[in-house]
């Protein structure tokens, strides 16, 4: 199932080229429906708070110049609220950064609360998953005392399409393409801590709530954007998320 | 005026000993009020987010070992809604970290949005101020590669046990008291960025909703916690928050 929000905050699921309405994320369907084409969609998700993993793929530890640095534990962030974008928005490329950077990722929204569960039943907890571009100020990552700038600055993390409830997520491609050429082309069976294993170190310390999203970290491939690119985040059997940088 | 959220999620105005219920944060009287001994308070807050500001205090810069790095910009950091507790909270010790410390400040709760507020009016925008315990486990802000785990953790915030709403922030004395002993005791003129400067730089790149709470920074005098004590955060004008360590 492909769970969408759309319009003023409607929720929906898209099956073709349709989009019925239902009752919150993934619930009963009204029986009316919209050409998804029509509908303008948000992003999937109205989380609490949104965890991130800096150093999941090794090949992207080794392009940022630490390569013996292979973590023994996640290496978590936090992105704010504010930052989340609908997927084909318009980001404006701020004015206090000069090194805007794309970052292709497989984002987990959360289902149901969770709160030190073990790896091997994490999954049941997860509503399904999306396509994130986690948008970074590589400069201010340097500069600033932790990476909020950086992160959470309004509109820095386009989500979406939607929400596909039926995936493995040990088993798929992330691909980045900008302006049509392929940039990132990772899969996520190189993960370093896999889905399951993100939640229950995650939820040992902090409770995940309903349609909290934990963004599982970025393949190699990462690099600069610029003013009018469009950039597309793709991940199997999920969809595209489809961003301009205005 | 004082903002209390009591019981299941109840507003609240609190005059001498009882608690006058409103329609919302500092709405309308319903007429009905409760004794201010039978109620339990929450945290006074629904934050989207939680930002907080890593050196805001010259005294507390140089006890940390940063002697000559007074910031040119505020050093931010974000805190997620999980970590909030209540006022009178009993928060568990972790066990992922040997080194609990608290932090007393001023926090500031916003009353309506703030996107590129000038300093000059940022004022206006406030809904008013309280006590937070900013608990840290400093040795997991050294080791993890940002401060999730060291700021983030299910009940490291208390905050109360009200929103005072006339207040001048930059002329009160925040202290905090541990097993009654009082080890730290600074005033907010020696803030480094005011409360106006501060939320003008956060709402520069960050939309402030209402509710969201944004710290001010901890004077010298951090220190060590441990199973048992009881921490009191002082902030003249508003009260005091009452925590213990378990």
């Amino acid at each position: 199932m492909k769970i969408a929000r759309f319009g003023r905050g409607t929720w929906g699921t898209v099956r073709g080229d349709r989009v019925w309405v239902t009752v919150g994320p993934g619930g009963r369907r009204t029986g009316r429906a919209y050409s998804l084409d029509a509908v303008r969609l948000l992003a999937p998700a109205r989380p609490t708070k949104i965890v991130g993993v800096g150093r999941n793929y090794r090949d992207h530890i080794r392009e940022m110049g630490h390569p013996d640095e292979v973590p023994a534990e996640p290496g978590l962030f936090l992105v704010a609220p504010n930052a989340l974008a609908a997927p084909e928005a318009a980001i404006p490329y701020p004015e206090f950064t000069r090194s805007l950077h794309y970052e292709g990722e497989l984002a987990v929204v959360v289902g149901a609360r969770m709160r030190s569960v073990p790896a091997r039943t994490a999954l049941r907890h997860v509503l399904g998953y999306t396509c994130a571009l986690d948008l970074t100020a590589r400069d201010r990552q340097k500069s600033d005392l932790q990476w909020v700038r950086a992160k959470s600055a309004d509109g820095f993390l386009p989500l979406g399409p939607w929400v596909e409830t039926d995936l493995d997520p040990q088993h798929v491609s992330v691909r980045t393409r900008v302006n049509g050429e392929l940039r990132q082309d990772g899969r996520t069976e190189d993960m370093i801590f896999p889905v399951a294993q993100l939640l229950a170190y995650i939820s040992a310390f902090m409770t995940l709530e309903p349609g909290d999203v934990v963004l599982t970290g970025t393949p190699a491939g990462v690099g600069e954007l610029h003013p009018g690119d469009r950039v597309e985040v793709t991940v199997d059997r999920i969809g595209t998320l489809n961003v301009r940088i205005a």
